[in-house]
């Protein structure tokens, strides 16, 4: 790992049991990167660079990395997945979004769902939320007693540390945006008819509540930041910072895995083509 | 659809009911472009065009387009789902390889994993290989009786019909190669050590069997080309003329669908931000 890429993960990565403050942390932040227009090259750079180390790890065949992408409303999941993951495209990539759970969903523990679309081996997969939503809109909007939410922080960990020593390498983002940020991006949406779509008018009454939201993104970056799972805070009101500094962890953490192209128990001289 | 995009459909695509003989059709055929560097480009071009239009699709929500890729061992599945579907990109696309049915699988019918990995409403689904295994290894290896091989065309027809009916568009490619031009391809795999891996001793028996698998796929060919899942047989000994012809398909289907940005219910202007 370059003396970069560890200084970047260092500033963003929280460290097991570090309380956090979010109003503390700059989400127009840019100082992690000299020049816009450089950066954004770089990210096209560690975006292929990625793509050939995905292709490693699939040949390889034994490991996979789950990338997990939490934030509010326009925190900007979708826009990170196109930039940091295309170039390696849906061959080596598998993303699932969360939404709420159906009933049968309801009907299992609140990992099941997760567990089953977790990535396979020689694969990247990226969780667009995922099972912090249990301890994120799940505290918020009360759907569980108390108890039922405090009780979950534990078992997403174990979870997770099942995950790693089963293989995968996990990595975990949550994309920061001030409430600043978070106005205009909405506002565009209302603006622009092409973005109708996109605009939830219940998205509003969860910004009514965007206080509640930081107290329980605290709570879970404090206690879910783990060895075997580490949380990392991303400066998310520039897009290129956000995808400068997700394509540079992710591209650092799978040079770091270094999969290898499996030895064959055969030799090519053996096979003569017909 | 332009008159190019007719002829390109009109000169690849299998009219149901008609006779193949593959050994009729140049797998190096060159003559639907014109010329290879400005072809790459309009490739290239229309995979944004793709790109865009699965953005509308989703956003639509109410239909889904699933393409099907078949073809001998390195008859470039892959490469084609990254020429084509990379510009969309994990978010929109999802691929399903089909390898050996595991026992479970093998425990239910041959269309229940296939019906499993269905695209959802919104979203483009590929299929690397699919349940076309079933008449083409199933048939060549005998993995089951004549009569049961015998039933599973209609089967399929019947499944893709209702696959269609309920929203999803089918377009089915046979990525057609010379047995020559597979030689180099193995023999490429041969030398070069970063390939071993994506060799298999096992590809070199199924090379045995080349001649009864093109009688198999004739036969898949001549019997599963329906009006609402069409086949089409890709001349692929040219990478640039496989995916110029696939990524022109793809595009004017998708066209042709013309998905369309839902209607919102409530009006901009009822909301202002704070």
């Amino acid at each position: 790992m370059t003396d970069e890429e560890k200084a970047l993960i260092e500033k963003l990565r929280v460290k097991p049991g570090e309380k956090i403050r979010l109003r503390d942390r700059d989400a127009r932040d840019k100082s992690l990167f000299a020049d816009e227009q450089e950066t954004r090259i770089a990210t096209e750079a560690l975006s292929r660079e990625i793509d050939v180390l995905q292709d490693r790890l699939y040949a390889e065949g034994s490991r996979a990395l789950l990338v997990v992408l939490q934030g509010t409303d326009t925190s900007g999941k979708d826009g990170t997945i196109r930039s940091v993951f295309n170039a390696t495209g849906p061959l080596g990539v598998s993303v699932h979004a969360f939404g709420p759970p159906t009933k049968l969903e309801l009907a299992h523990d609140f990992l099941w769902r997760v567990h089953a679309v977790c990535p396979r081996r020689g694969t990247i997969g990226i969780f667009n939320r995922s099972h912090y939503e249990d301890v994120l809109i799940g505290k918020v909007r009360k759907l569980a007693p108390k108890e039922v939410i405090e009780q979950r922080y534990e078992q997403i960990n174990a979870f997770e540390k099942t995950l790693a020593e089963n293989g995968t390498t996990i990595l975990k983002f949550m994309l920061h945006i001030s409430k600043d940020e978070q106005k205009e991006r909405l506002q565009d949406r209302l603006d622009d008819p092409t973005k109708h779509w996109k605009f939830n008018p219940d998205d509003l009454e969860d910004r009514e509540h965007w206080d509640d939201y930081q107290d329980a993104y605290e709570t879970m970056l404090h206690r879910c930041s783990t060895p075997w799972a580490p949380w990392h805070i991303v400066p998310a009101d520039r897009k290129w910072v956000r995808n400068a500094a997700i394509a540079g962890i992710v591209k650092a953490t799978l040079a770091d895995m270094n999969p290898q192209y499996p030895k064959v128990s055969w030799n090519p001289k053996d096979f003569s083509l017909r």
